[in-house]
């Protein structure tokens, strides 16, 4: 798809309409854009509701660029009593560590009637999103698609006729507000399932596109649309034998998604803004805060449409399928595929989910991990108990977020504002991760692991049973600032023995990667980009519950932090302390 | 009642379990209170629901103080992203208007994890209470009562044997939040009749404690309680043949109110901390934001206990009276009272309102306002549109309050903070207020009136047809940082005519007076107290909808404004611009 090409009256008829305007600086671009943050009242899926919104739209807009551009992002909270910030998933925040997006780590937030500017270098073409990082704000609705070109002249390792973007979420009727205040009651009030799936922000409940086709839309009626309905779906138009990549984020609050077009098989490759090497699959998973390319061929008879159905993974699904229509535009859009929607694989048909995550690899040519790791963090992730509470915790610390952003506390020194003391970098080795924890209390900590600059870093995740015997659920985590090489998954506590297996040859570059139910995942990465990380699963009410760790490195290395990052807390008071000015 | 007597134990007991600690500094004290600010589910009607809470409790604590006493409260704020502020009602934080608590006039909200220390000295008995202002967190069910007794060794102007407080609020089953998004939606959604009255906290939803006795509780069934519900009616336990003092604040978001003890007449006392000329009642109005002390003596049949019934005046009620049982102590307290609750006033019977509100009349010895004023300020109360938003305006302008608190920016002269140009002191004397406005039309703004110090300012409230034809709505209007001398009530345009009949001799001193419909109400104040001070309806959705003005007085007199009140907006970027500290 063609970079949009902007005149100068276009220019301002975006800047107007769209809040978007581009500047050119010597070849690479910045791309302005106003956004104002609001609720307003719409229908995701075709049940009204409370959403969060850019500019009045849900999702918010598409950021598109190239890689090497600037994005300028002037934004506004027009919310009327709570803070804002927006991270931006998958970039790493080179030199801008204040930039990130997530609030009590790299800036205060955003009061109401007040403006931020996020400016930050999209320096490596592939698919990325952005999304609220402020209490359950990317649940509210806060999200969309930040879609990256290769540099102009520049071509992809792969070629393609057309793309489209997906973005999918899951959806839930009652409000974030009231579920945040369930997730911290005693007894805790779970969110339960999702009521919808949305692609690109349509679902469709009580009611199913397909029909009694759909063996999993639980012979829901049929939906009927006028046609001009929010949640009617996506339809993506396409001519035949030709060939579309697809590009696909998951936003998701809790589901883990399957994806599949109905007939079509797709070749992976594009995972979290790195190329992979390529493979041919009929459906693909897809977890929270992970990103895909695809490319698929429609050489499938052009007199009909085929369904793109999106189900749930990994826990027992109580909602249906998300569908969107892949239309040839040989014959009408408004033609049903005569195949029923492709079924979404069992939910807890785990070695199929593993082996689909042990087959993406690096593509050949790819940045290799240092063969050494200088440190190694096991990172035992537990379901546990605090004063009654139900929480979620890593070494069995429970992370609370303070109200000084790190990135100015370590910056200046503040000893006062948060744990001076490092969690720990092991749990006890005798901890039996296939039980429920013999001792489920924890404690909340807010200590940051100080990454030593320029060293590499593994970071073995270990899984374990939660609360509940035989229980353990998926989580995927995301790290911030930093790609990581995944080196490998595997099977119940992480021993010496799995050292050998680690994959040092292609392991796959990403930002994101599960580990599954009562297994380990290893990660490496080199602490190389001076800043405050956060490393969470992704989550929503898990890291609401304390399910994250924060990484900080080189922090003496970064300069020029803007005051409105710091305007709060004890930076805050630090900063207007210099003297009296009434 | 006697004020409470710390003993150095019990003292660290409050301290730890209710948040409050005493100092003793020459006679006058300091009164400590620890408060941290939450959501937690509640059944404050017997459904349940998100409440905000303070230590846990809704409504919030009672402070209590004796006249002379300096107030602390150190305000945490648990929310999750929600600033917070709390305003002292009916306190005119002489020598302290940063300890205002309204949010963009007074302070910068508190941030999520900050604490802000408010400190005011309680200068005059009296019966007042305290809540947020912010968006509508009051609504959401911020609120408590502040009560201050007489200095030690004074007394008050009546006897009493005890007391009892009743704080009175309305109570809806959808969340603040929502309220707020349907206000300002287009086309606005009003959010209806309260679902429930509440007494200290305390309604029954889909129930009626007085059962088929209750001819306003629309045949609903009688409550059974198990007796430690949190929605269990409020006891007032009493001796026969004594004297009561009963205070009595609303802090209603919308109702105006009306409240009766079965068979006991009722002396009124005092209204808004000041004591008034006593006259009997069978019942009162009150409406938002004002408070009454009545006595009342214990002399009815000792064997029988007596409804307290609180019912909707002003708008036509679809919500139950809410109950609370007056107890003789010879009899049980779970013997029902045997007379039905007293019946509510007619809704719309505003001829019986005015001769009430025409009573109010200051007590001999009250201070007497100026003879003459400076100054007139005529402020119409329109219902408007803008861009076919619903809003509230004041000479045409809707209210919308800048990120940056007034206080600071007339301070330190922002002339970018706000509209320089004053609002105007007038409307057209042609506006028909007999009708729905001919140009529905109105603009945001949100400039200022400056008043020169000391001098004397009259406000002329005119109330007017709200947007449908035969509708004109009561409010109560609040001022914030004073008291006003209320010069009179009358019906249609305020004309030159009405100046004469204005009542100079006694006029009540209060902080709150309503507007009837289709009439005016004069009030008088002298501008000497040095702030910026919100004068507003009280009604929370028509104080969203832009209904209130701001009044500055004596800006460059206030000094040692705490930094802390001031990290926002323009203010907080001025006190961060010293140095570049990174």
């Amino acid at each position: 798809m063609a970079l949009i090409k902007l005149t100068p009256f276009c220019l301002l008829v975006h800047l107007c309409c769209f809040g978007l305007f581009v500047t050119n600086v010597l070849g690479a671009k910045a791309r302005h854009f106003k956004w104002e943050v609001d609720y307003k009242y719409d229908a995701p899926d075709c049940l009204e509701n409370v959403v969060m919104t850019i500019n009045g739209q849900f999702p918010g807009p598409t950021i598109k660029a190239r890689a090497g551009d600037t994005v300028v992002v002037h934004l506004t909270n027009k919310l009327h009593t709570e803070g804002l910030v927006i991270h931006w998933h998958g970039i790493r925040q080179l030199g801008t560590p204040w930039a990130d997006g997530t609030a009590s780590i790299s800036q205060c937030p955003i009061n109401p009637g007040e403006t931020f500017v996020y400016r930050f270098k999209v320096d490596k073409a592939g698919t990325y999103f952005y999304h609220g990082h402020y209490g359950m704000q990317r649940s509210a609705g806060l999200y969309g698609l930040l879609i990256v070109d290769v540099e102009e002249g520049k071509k992809e390792p792969f070629q393609y006729d057309g793309e489209f973007n997906l973005l999918l979420s899951d959806w839930w009727h009652t409000s974030t507000h009231e579920q945040e205040v369930g997730l911290s009651s005693n007894p805790m009030r779970w969110i339960g399932e999702p009521q919808s799936l949305l692609i690109n922000g349509r679902g469709q409940y009580n009611c199913s596109l397909a029909g009694a086709q759909n063996s999993n839309g639980s012979g829901q009626p049929v939906c009927t649309f006028r046609g001009n309905e929010g949640c009617a779906p996506n339809i993506l138009h396409v001519m035949p034998n030709k060939t579309y990549r697809l590009r696909v984020a998951s936003t998701t609050a809790l589901a883990s998604l399957n994806l599949a077009i109905g007939n079509h098989k797709m070749l992976m490759v594009e995972a979290d803004g790195n190329y992979i090497e390529p493979f041919w699959v009929n459906d693909f998973d897809i977890y929270s805060g992970e990103t895909y390319s695809v490319l698929f061929r429609t050489d499938q008879r052009p007199t009909d449409n085929y369904w793109i159905a999106v189900g749930v993974r990994g826990r027992q699904p109580r909602t249906p399928q998300g569908l969107a229509i892949l239309h040839y535009q040989s014959t009408t859009a408004s033609k049903l595929p005569t195949l029923s929607p492709p079924d979404t694989p069992l939910w807890n048909d785990y070695a199929r989910s593993k082996s689909f995550s042990n087959k993406v690899l690096a593509r050949s040519g790819s940045p290799n991990p240092p063969r050494t790791t200088h440190r190694r963090i096991f990172l035992l992730n537990t379901q546990n108990r605090i004063n009654g509470y139900t929480k979620w915790a890593i070494n069995n610390v429970s992370l609370t977020l303070p109200p000084t952003p790190y990135l100015g506390s370590i910056k200046h020194r503040f000893t006062t504002a948060f744990d001076q003391k490092s969690p720990p970098d092991m749990f006890q080795n005798t901890y039996d991760i296939m039980s429920p924890p013999s001792n489920p209390n924890s404690t909340y900590g807010n200590g940051v692991y100080m990454l030593k600059f320029n060293t590499t870093i593994d970071v073995i995740l270990q899984n374990a049973n939660a609360l509940n015997a035989n229980v353990s659920e998926i989580h995927p985590w995301h790290l911030h600032g930093h790609d990581f090489w995944v080196l490998g998954y595997g099977e119940g506590k992480f021993s010496k023995k799995d050292e050998a297996k680690l994959n040092l040859k292609n392991p796959p570059l990403r930002n994101t990667a599960v580990i599954f139910p009562y297994g380990w995942t290893a990660l490496r990465f080199v602490a190389d980009n001076p800043g405050v990380w956060a490393f969470h699963c992704h989550i929503e009410p898990h890291l609401h519950m304390g399910m994250g760790v924060v990484f900080a490195e080189g922090v003496h290395l970064v300069e020029n932090i803007p005051n409105e990052a710091l305007s709060c807390g004890l930076t805050g008071k630090m900063l207007m302390s210099n003297k009296n000015h009434n």
